[in-house]
This record gives structure tokens, C-alpha cells and sequence, in this order.
């Protein structure tokens, strides 16, 4: 009780704290859109901070700068990149990353790790990955918000996308770990998909999720190289074939499959030309605006159902009463129909 | 606005009408309870018309049967039975019911047609199908409901299900087309799910929806006779292939694949057996149970997620706010997060 007591108040304060703390170090939001635009690291850096505070003050200020960097936003091809850990997805990137500078373009790494949710610390923090990559003017790469729920994450990431595209980055590419549930959200804002896979797998695929190989536009079997080249090249065969017989995308796009050595620079290239070659045909055929615009209002409605799913959960006494009705419906005692009209009634009481 | 004033005045007599109006013939509950447990099949079929049934009075009634008949449930394998139009399903499930009932099963086939939604005129509602099968005492056909949602469509096949459990139904056949969305629904409430295809398809392939295939627990290439031998066995490699690639689901199943002829009524055993070992495996490694257990549980999210996005979409003036809300996101005035936040704040205000 004493405990209870006390956890509220400091609660309390905490609230209290966040709601009114203002940092002292920020800008006009007229700074940060000016410094984005001119493409200002630094500025660009502090503005994405902003987008990731949860301080009430930081959380006005990002919807300032977002509105305002809006219409300069979109410019860019946005690329999902997954495979489970292991895959060689640091070297693929800092490899596939070189070869777009290389390209005069100008590439941005955003990553989300959603283990990093839990543990607080990411593998994708590691200080050692894509080091060459990481020193070039032409890259600029950010790992993920840690954000409290996956729609949290994808927000942040997704706002620090359009951030990135008004800094004048003409390629994006959003990284994840292929093991958990952020690639659909990834896959919702990006506009083609990347998977990474690793020859005479068997074991190390079952990492990789269901789904997640539907929704690859191209699948690219990395560490072909020494021993492994012939492995590589029936794995590429075996996922052209099996690719092939699933229904095709809404784009029309046929999935490609790929060799690449990361480590030995081979393949890149061919990766970096499907991406055109993609991108050329979904111009042509309308699907690339079509599917910009779809995920746009999605991203919306993804949000507004976050966000009545928050009201509802938030509501008082919800949670003890759900794990009374789960514990109902497994032993029969109540049909999951009647269980969840109960307590859509307790929701609406509640207003 | 004559119009539009006639109209509000005929809704709402209407549903005065549907509030107060309570038909004639319905039994009391118990005597619904009782018939169904008998196994009577008239009681049968009047209970699943209530259950269908939007009028106010019968929703509770509906509400009871359920409530009561609900420790009676369970007791069957649910088989989920999907392929698009032309691979011949009706066909394949009359000879597959036909081989259950020689097994001395009793069968009970629920189709779901998503299109009946809007033309009200169901394809799988014509008399020539089954009719072999419709003749015996062991098998009970009934056509779905056409709900105006399809999480509605979905709770009542759901329910209407669990009166046929009640009703001693061993074996429940759930059908749909397999170009809509109602193959995930039917997907969570079935212990197996079946896909019918087609050989040499290629264009068919296309009807297929991504997604509906890795749901697969078996591929059964139908019309394997005449001419068509040869390509069935060959299909029949390749969907192997392509599905041992894809990761394995959560069950420990690894999808099978078989050709069958259901108008020569053959290959049919082959299925009915797969699934007696799929039913093996599941129950010696725990997943039957935790699925069913899971399936249910996430029933009851399913409808409080259905009643918060009603809620919120029959709240006033949603709607037009909404359409000029995307049109502002496609156009880049606002972003969809904050267009998000301001239509929550619409809706939190309505109450």
C-alpha cells in the first residue's frame, strides 16, 4: 500500500516534470526546417532527437517542423533491408551504401531493432558497423527510436524518413531484423523490399518469419563467395523457382533473386540496378504513385487504431477484466462474442 | 432535402421495428439446447437462422443458445477449404464429404462467399451443388451468412460452428473463395487449412491473393485425370519445392502437397489421411489445444477491435473528415500522424 502510494506520487511527478520541461537548447522551428533543407547534419541530427523525445514541448515542436518540411519530403526511393542475424546485413549495406555514393547519390540508414525495445541496448548500436560507410559526407546514418510500442517506432522512424528526404537524401534505406513484426511496418513505408538470405540454410531460415518472404520485391543470397559460391547458385535457382509460383505483387513486379558477396563488393551492382529497374516500371504503370499515396493514408489509419486501441486498454479496470474474460473463454464459460460485447460495455461506461 | 428527410423518418421507423419486433415462432432457448444436443437438424438450421438473424430479440436469444450450448463445442476438427472459382471445389467437397461419411463421420460444410456481401445473390447459394452429398442424414450444408461486415460474416460462421459441434458434426468444412479477405478469418478458426489448385495454372494463380498460400497446411492440385496427369505430378514438385523453402509454421507442419481427382473420387483418402496425421502431430506436440485456445482468445479481440473502429466511425462527422483529411496527406498539407491526432481529438470531443 505504502509502495502503491508512493509509486503514484512520483508518477505524478514525473508527469508533472515532463509535461512543463522544456530543454534549453532548442531551436525556432523555422532553424531546424532551414538547417534540413540546406542539408545541415548537424541541425538534421538534433531535429530527429526532437521527433524522438517524448517531451510534451519536443512532441509540438516535431509537428512544426514536420508540417513544415512536408512538401519537400517524398524525393527519394525508399528501401526496406532484412534478414535475420548473421546474414552479413551491415557489410551488405556499408557495401550497397558505397556503390549508391559512388552513383552521386546521397543514402540515409535508418535502422529499427526491436530488441532494442526490450533490452534497451541495441546490437545495432554497435560503434563498428559500416565504418567506411559512416564516414562519408554522402551517408548519414541513424539507428532506430526506441519507442514503447512497434506503432511508436514506426512513427518516429517514418517522420525521420521525411526529415532525411528534405535534407536531400535521394535513398533510403530502412533496416530491420527479420525476425519480428516491424518488417510489415517497414514494408508499409517503404517502396521496395530486400531480403537477405544465406545459402543451404535450412536452420538459420526458420529465423526468418512467415510473411516476410512474400513481401521481398528482390531476394538476395548473401556470402556468395569461396566454398560457398555453388551452394549460392542452387539457392538462387531453388528461391527463383519457388518465387515464381506464388502470385505476384499489386506492383506486377516479378520478385528477383540475387547472389551477392558483400565482403568481396560482387552483386551490388546487380542489386542497385533491379532497384531502377523496379522503379522504372512502377512509374510506368502508375503503381509507384498509387502505392505512395495507399501508404499514406494508412499510415493515417494505422495511428487512428493505435489510438483507439490506447483508449480503450488505457480505460480503468480493462486490463484485469481481460485476463478474467481470457481465462473464461478457454474453459468455455463465456463466448469470446459475448466476452468482448461485456466489455465494450464497461468501455463505454467508462466515458 | 425532401429526400433526405424522408429517409431519416423511414430508417428510424424501421428500426423502431426491428428493436421491437420479436417473430412468432421462436422456441424458448432450452428447447434450442435441447434439439441441437439431439442432433435434430430442423432445430439445427432454425437456431443458425437466429444466429444470423439481426433483429434485437433474437440477438439475445442468439446470445443464450450459445451461452449454453458452448460446453458442448469443441469437439471437432475444423478444416478450412479454400481455391479459386474453377478449380472445383464443390465437386472436391462433395467427394471429400462423402469419404468422411464412409469413415462414419458426420460432416457439417459452412461457405463463406464474400461476395454475397454486395449482390446479395450468392454464388455457392445454387441448388446443383452437393447434391450427393446434401441427401445424407451424416452431412449438414448450410451457405453462409451474408453480414454487412466481415467481421460480422465471420462471427456468425464462427458461432454458427460451434451449434454444429453441439450437434455432433465431427468434421466442419468452412469454404470460401479464395480472392477475398475471409480466408484470414477463416484461417483463425480452423485447425487446418486447405488450399485447392489448379496445374499448369499460371494465369488461375493470379485469382490466388498473396498470403492465402503460406496459410496452407496442404496444397491439393485438383482435376489430376485425364490429360492433366502429367502436369498435376509436375505441379505437384514444384509447389513441394517451393513450400519447403518457406519457413515452417508455428504448428511444426510441414505443408503437404497431393494431386486428386474429386470427380473420379480419387486422391481424396489421401487428404482425409494427411489431415489424421496433422491432427496427430499437433495433439502429441500441444499446438491443437494452444491454437484452439489462442484462436478463441483473439476472437474476442477481434470483435472489440470491430466495436472500438465502429465506435469511432459511426461517431459524427467522421467520415467527411476523413476523406478530407487523405486528401490532405496525398497532397502533403498534413502529415498522416498528425492528421491522425486531430481526428482522435474530433472523436474524443463527440462524447
Amino acid at each position: 500500500m505504502y509502495f502503491l502510494h508512493y509509486q503514484y506520487i512520483y508518477n505524478l511527478i514525473f508527469k508533472l516534470k515532463t509535461m512543463n520541461y522544456k530543454p534549453k537548447n532548442r531551436l525556432e522551428p523555422q532553424e531546424y526546417v532551414e538547417g534540413i533543407i540546406k542539408g545541415d547534419r548537424v541541425i538534421l541530427s538534433r531535429a530527429i532527437t526532437i521527433i524522438e523525445s517524448n517531451l510534451e514541448s519536443d512532441k509540438l515542436l516535431a509537428k512544426n517542423i514536420i508540417q513544415s518540411i512536408l512538401p519537400k519530403s517524398g524525393n527519394s526511393i525508399r528501401i526496406g533491408v532484412t534478414g535475420v542475424p548473421g546474414v552479413g546485413k551491415s557489410t551488405f549495406i556499408e557495401a550497397f551504401g558505397m556503390h549508391l555514393i559512388e552513383q552521386g547519390k546521397k543514402v540515409a540508414i535508418l535502422s529499427i531493432d526491436p530488441s532494442s525495445q526490450r533490452s534497451k541496448g541495441s546490437i545495432l548500436g554497435d560503434k563498428t558497423r559500416m565504418e567506411t560507410l559512416g564516414q562519408q559526407e554522402e551517408a548519414y546514418i541513424r539507428p532506430s527510436a526506441s519507442g514503447d510500442t512497434l506503432g511508436g517506432v514506426a512513427n518516429k522512424t517514418g517522420e525521420t524518413m521525411l526529415l532525411c528526404e528534405a535534407a536531400g537524401y535521394d535513398v533510403i534505406l530502412i533496416e530491420t531484423v527479420g525476425v519480428g513484426q516491424s518488417e510489415t511496418a517497414v514494408h508499409g513505408m517503404t517502396d521496395f523490399f530486400l531480403l537477405l538470405m544465406l545459402a543451404g540454410a535450412g536452420d538459420e531460415l526458420q529465423g526468418i518469419k512467415k510473411g516476410i518472404m512474400e513481401m521481398a520485391d528482390m531476394v538476395v543470397i548473401n556470402k556468395a563467395d569461396g566454398d560457398n559460391i555453388t551452394m549460392s547458385k542452387m539457392a538462387k535457382t531453388q528461391y527463383q523457382n519457388a518465387l515464381h509460383i506464388f502470385p505476384l505483387a499489386e506492383s506486377g513486379w516479378s520478385p528477383v533473386v540475387s547472389t551477392a558477396s558483400a565482403i568481396k563488393n560482387e552483386g551490388i551492382d546487380t542489386v542497385w540496378n533491379t532497384v531502377l529497374e523496379y522503379k522504372q516500371m512502377v512509374d510506368e504503370n502508375g503503381y509507384f504513385e498509387k502505392n505512395r499515396n495507399t501508404q499514406q493514408i494508412q499510415w493515417m489509419y494505422n495511428n487512428i487504431n493505435e489510438a483507439l486501441k490506447q483508449l480503450f486498454y488505457n480505460s480503468e479496470n480493462i486490463s484485469e477484466k481481460l485476463v478474467a474474460l481470457e481465462k473464461d473463454i478457454v474453459t468455455s464459460k463465456i463466448s469470446p462474442v459475448k466476452a468482448a460485447e461485456n466489455i465494450i460495455e464497461v468501455f463505454k461506461r467508462s466515458f
